[in-house]
């Protein structure tokens, strides 16, 4: 069985997924393409040699009867609208972060989709999928160092535009921690706080950076996350669980160890898209597998919502200096494994 | 374009490659299938749901003008004879080791392969595909050590039954070895030498282990393996190569950092089927790949015979304790890059 | 020129640097011991073969013409009196930690030491003397990773008995991080916040463990610091400096990597005594040295100071759960390098 | 009590021993010196401050009243004499590597020392006071790897002067591991080979670098010895034993994780008397401490004897090309433990 994909917005994530589905996976083919730019969705066309027709915009893509599931890679605002007409059709829908810009919007997409009575949204956070979380995950499962008690984190870039602004650390940055703690920890957050620690030379002028954000889950467990997006050196996302008998890390992604000119030493990446490269290989198969067998279960809209909310109350507080509670709705049944 | 393979031999290799290329991979599929046992196939075909057909032996399949492609995994002395018919029907061929049971078959091939005028045959060295040893190979493209003067490897199995005798250190363990490091060095072996440590007492009675290969090439280059199949411990592949300015080591593979029990560790696999998992995912869509573009590039027939004649020296090595001189026929015009 | 030394308190601690100065170091030897059991100092003088005398009381000994300098290891709530007897007696003192039980007493020592004109006073913190922790700050003052902006800490032990409250996580355990990060940093604390984690299932029940301390400096540098004192593991101190162009972390203790049941592991220490067991050495043989060369340059009265103020916020932090202000007096230019 | 100690020979290593005894350790001092160089002699007692004796010559020293021990620091010819004068007047000696110029020298030695009846003789081996190699014995005496079957080693100098020739190899640089890996395993050696690896172009013209030595011993482990003084990286000792159910390897020496410029790295030593700078002070604190109790039991006449024959066969080796065996005399009672 081959899924019929339609993707809305040709941009550069867009054409990743388009290039990863036909050259890589297995189990789907693109069929469908549209973007604001029709020029460019054409030349998408064209250069990745698909055999897929052009929509006049995602409304249309997402009616016809050729598509059987929607990626939608366009413009942030424009999400929510199209997750709900994906809904509406009754077909599954991958929807790249954040799957709306607020909170009441991700509440509109979870309620959509309770309403239609069986999952159709996955929301596109890939860190899940990353063997390195996935091991972590998998020690905490065994109960390998029993139970978690607190993560620190570091998410590390090794420099920023100018145009990326003190909000972004949490709405393009620590959203990624948000939600893969979430997972790993089976938790949620019950309130945060932000501190500024002495600010690097290396940002702009109007840019807090470092940051650090304390979190608290309902569980108990203390988490902090180092935000640095200057940090020079490298891409470096690090996370450490302390629980009752032990700690244990993210793995540092495989590298070729050196002897060379008085150190030893190992790579530590610089460009972030190849950090996690493995991960969206194996987050947009699960899509494929998971919809072509009618179990969808990745990252589901309730958990966008939840991180929707916690970014809220993440930016509260770095306005206010504030211990800033996170208030959720009750997680519906529906969403219950 | 979908790439269309008949598989000879339904075995455990087998049954593995057809599912990663109906499951996994992209652009082919099963079309065709074959075994000495007509049940197991019949069950392959029922158990992973292929549209396949079965075939009443590896001739007929080869023959087929449905199949475009062939994949040989069956028993190793019935592989010369499909990698040959495969040529003679100009069909690609993909074969697992050995290539042939004997230097002389892999020459055959040869001939046969340089006299049909274009590279129609891949041996399964799956090696080279491995991220580690890529990544290894580039920091020596890249100069990063200076040339390369000596290389100092390991591979070590938790255990081995019964079964495993003396000789299969050198045509099922080193082997490995012996093709991986003439692709990591672009270089051939001279001479070879076996040294036996003290044997350790998990060994067989009639099984000498550890032993020491100890090679020369072409360049200069010294290796030294250890082969150690009884090492209690793990499945542990190691490979350090010490140049003109420095030294780079194999990656361990990724696994999460423990703090635990008085420990700080990290896991060293078992199973040796875990180590090598990704690299025979990227070695047969590589095989997919090239065939379709009709650029077929991955370890060669020539490869093949090199690895033969040098096992050969090995074990003549380890009967009579010399150093046993490596001497293959001038590489063919056809064979280089 | 051999320090002749007295020591007042013959405990565990008192034992090793009498131990330490008359087998290991060099240019002093223990002329003269005290303790409030009179007996338990006679034993120590037979058993460590001490050509030493016995004094009646700590005031006696630090008159006696035949003691130069002065060790403190006897109860803390006596320290106060014997270094303020020292100073009087215009004699060099090493008194272990605490340099007084409370804030106010460590200044009446500074004045004293003030009035005197001449630096007598000598805290016992040993973490400055480790080589780690030196190597790690000669990574700072090389400007290698830039200017510090965060650290991150962890103390933890692998139990503690019932008789450790949660009080004395400030006064026993993080006090060392206190002082030694005000001499990594050249720096010094302007507010404190105190955290609870989730609680541990193997803490006592009235001990509130783990706890984390964050802490400002005047730099605004932020320092977090785990203190996790059943931890079961082991005992570890981690120390991980993030500053504008890198990071750098205190070295792990070397230890034996092996590769063994499935695992390649290095040792965690599970005793505190033998982390930093070398730094005493250092620590003792840098008293005597500097004495002898008129030069005392050991951690100071004024560090004993601002540790206690530190240290008392930390325990206001504790109870209120607020940031907490930490106020120093005026920094004598007495002090200053 | 004191430990009246006579240093022959005021050079560099002389002057380093002289020092530690003087500032470092206890329960020494040096009250005569001589060197064939009166003035350097008199030079040095200037220098360190020393309360000393300068005698004419190294017999004279040996002779004196004053004198209770004997250091031998000169000229490697001279070590003979003045070892089996010491051992004429009684009195214990340390005396650096070597410890005779000849095996038959050598011999010499260890027959004085027996006919006096009693140990007097400690020879300049510094490794088996090395932290490293002392917790890699303790694993190896727990039988954590069980029984040792392999020893793979690495001596690497970033560079040699022209001045360095190839049978140096043997003689300054592998004497070492000789000397060590006999202390480690409790094992001596049965034959050697050398081989010679394709050439580093930093060499000089007539060196033979690097170069691997490989050895057996009298329970069958096979040693491999990579000796590669040009290798431009750094001063690297490695030491990896393999054992039936485990490996363990020497520790790096402690040093500064750094994340910098896209590389994870630690530093590694490119000055050699850095590497074992505190071996050297346990060697000669415990030479005076196993003096005074009357104890001496470092490394013997004995372990130079047998050094100088197994250096005298890698020599042989080195020209020929053969496996050359290892000829000891039968170990004498007097030395065994």
């Amino acid at each position: 069985m081959t899924l019929r994909i339609g993707v809305i917005g040709t941009g550069a994530i867009g054409q990743d997924h388009i290039r990863r589905i036909t050259n890589t996976l297995s189990g789907a083919k693109i069929v469908a393409v549209t973007d604001v730019n029709a020029e460019q969705a054409a030349a998408v066309i064209k250069n990745l040699n698909l055999d897929a027709k052009i929509y006049a915009n995602g409304l249309e893509l997402i009616k016809s009867d050729h598509v059987d599931a929607i990626l939608v890679t366009s413009w942030g605002p424009t999400h929510e609208e199209f997750v709900l007409a994906s809904i509406a059709a009754g077909k599954p829908v991958f929807c790249e972060k954040p799957l709306a810009t607020s909170a009441a919007g991700c509440m509109r997409i979870v309620e959509a989709e309770i309403a239609h009575g069986k999952r159709l949204v996955q929301v596109g956070f890939m860190r899940p999928y990353d063997n390195g979380y996935r091991a972590l995950k998998d020690v905490l499962a065994h109960g390998k160092i029993g139970e978690p008690l607190m993560v620190h984190c570091a998410h590390r870039n090794p420099s920023v535009g100018d145009s990326y602004t003190t909000d972004m650390a949490i709405t393009d940055t620590i959203i990624h921690e948000i939600d893969v703690l979430r997972w790993l920890l089976d938790d949620d957050y019950v309130s945060v706080q932000v501190v500024y620690p002495r600010k690097t030379k290396n940002a702009s002028g109007h840019l807090a950076d470092p940051q650090i954000v304390l979190m608290e889950t309902a569980k108990g467990i203390r988490v902090d996350v180092e935000i640095f997006v200057n940090c020079q050196y490298g891409y470096d996302i690090q996370c450490e669980v302390v629980g009752e008998t032990g700690v244990a890390r993210l793995p540092e992604p495989a590298s070729v160890p050196m002897r060379s000119q008085a150190r030893l030493s190992t790579e530590i990446l610089t460009d972030w898209k190849l950090r996690f490269i493995d991960a969206y290989d194996v987050e947009i198969q699960g899509f494929i597998d998971t919809v072509n067998d009618g179990r969808l279960s990745g990252p589901s809209a309730w958990d966008g919502y939840a991180a929707a909310v916690t970014a809220d109350a993440c930016l509260e507080a770095q306005k206010t200096g504030d211990i800033v509670p996170v208030t959720l709705q009750q997680k519906p049944a529906f969403y219950k494994n």
